[in-house]
């Protein structure tokens, strides 16, 4: 059954065999494709000491996530941001193609001027759209419009956005750190599902099960490091005083997942993992 | 059930929306990954009169999966494979990492000299295998290592190799012709699936389902173009004369399937398509 959320994992190291820029934008936009594709709300990106490339993960996949109109306003288009542009669209309800815009729609916009009475957003239109609500000059909002002449829009919770409106991008300094960030904060809320080489292979019977289990949970979805699995992490993590929990890895999880069973490479790319754990997943999930 | 064969039918356009040759030939690359993790015998590029690029992407194919001992002396590192140094290696058994090799090993290996009493192949040692047996120059063959000091070999037959060796590449003049290729030379033979966003959304009991069929079946998994389904392809076939059968589209195959329900973009790309489909069927095959 559907979740009440998607989470993904993601280590800092995840690009670590990519030797260079244009590379590393490449699987990152991959990874911001498959969340899209599969609806996850949250991406957390995990510290792992032997590369810590947070910030670099972060800004591609806030990047990619932005609506293209938004874009220029939010993100200096140099430095890390170099090869942005070579990442395909996502195409998600909230990235619009065209710039016509009806009463009712739903947009993404972010404050560009404020005023005693109210607040104006850029929305993709030519013309700003004027909301009756004070807010800060660059904070990103979603809103209804409310009138097309002049321009006129309300702030809309959540809750009234029917279809995929994008993910969330959070950090956490270790994966123990991660397991206890919100919407998850302790094992008894939501289901905890690790990836690993050496888990249990998923069959039709698993999937139902996991189906079964997942409906108005928070979902979280674990992925290890390309040279290291979640397991030998949560060692490292044990040994550095950093893991709180005295669980054993398994214990931390309600399901250890081989997605892959005869893999056919010595390897599999996490690109292709998070591809493959989710198509899996979203399975059980409908 | 495990099939006896898995062949991919893709279309000569597949990389249409690619502007330049590195970004197809990183599109080919991540398709000759998901073939290679989910063990593909055989890939068949069946033409698209929309853009038939079926020699480019066959090369890069091909390229991506020989050893690379055998590459140099089999593509000339120009031209079209200009960049398919950039792809991912495969990690493949038939892609062994160092040289050393051991009695029984078994190698594939690419004809370089011939004499009235045998023939000598390259296998990726400082010197070449002899091989007691008359062979065409340029031959691939694969060989099992019978002595160390002479180097010798002795071919070996496709029964006798246990782990994932590859797949071929074939190609179609249609995608109704390459239905009809061998090993799948009739409907009554092998296991059709076409995949598409309008199929039936694949879950746990339709999985289970397609796994007690598949078992020792010659499994083909047909994907559509990027702005073009099956559907629509056989069409256009069968009005232009090419489409044999006069069967519709939906009985030409077993499972027309979606694997992506309720997906979150308006576009699923080909190769993110190739990886959750076969991942999904993976499960039914173990």
């Amino acid at each position: 059954m559907k979740p009440r959320s998607l989470s993904l994992l993601l280590p800092s190291s995840l690009a670590i065999d990519a030797s260079d820029l244009r590379s590393k934008t490449a699987k990152i936009g991959q990874i911001a494709r498959a969340a899209s594709v599969f609806r996850a709300d949250r991406i957390v990106i995990y510290r792992d000491p032997d590369l810590d490339e947070t910030e670099l993960i972060e800004r591609i996949l806030n990047y990619a996530e932005t609506p293209q109109y938004l874009r220029k306003l939010l993100f200096p288009l140099a430095g890390d941001l170099r090869y942005a542009g070579t990442i395909p669209p996502l195409r998600t309800p909230h990235h619009p193609d065209a710039e016509k815009i009806e009463i009712g729609d739903i947009r993404v916009g972010v404050v560009v001027r404020v005023h005693e009475n109210g607040s104006w957003a850029d929305i993709g239109s030519k013309r700003s759209a004027f909301l009756n609500v004070s807010m800060q000059k660059g904070e990103r909002v979603n809103v209804r419009i409310t009138s097309k002449k002049p321009l006129k829009a309300v702030p809309v919770d959540d809750d009234e956005i029917a279809g995929y409106w994008g993910y969330s991008v959070a950090r956490a300094g270790s994966l123990s750190g991660a397991l206890t960030l919100t919407p998850t904060p302790t094992p008894a809320h939501g289901l905890r599902i690790a990836t690993s080489r050496y888990g249990e292979s998923i069959d039709a019977d698993l999937l139902r099960k996991i189906g079964a289990e997942s409906g108005s949970e928070d979902v979280l979805v674990v992925f290890g490091a390309p040279h290291k699995g979640i397991s030998e992490i949560m060692d490292e993590e044990k040994r550095e005083g950093k893991g709180k929990s005295e669980k054993s890895f398994i214990a931390e999880f309600d399901y250890t997942l081989n997605v892959l069973p005869d893999q056919g490479t010595a390897t599999v790319r996490l690109e292709e993992a998070v591809v493959a754990t989710l198509a899996i997943l979203n399975l059980a999930f409908h």
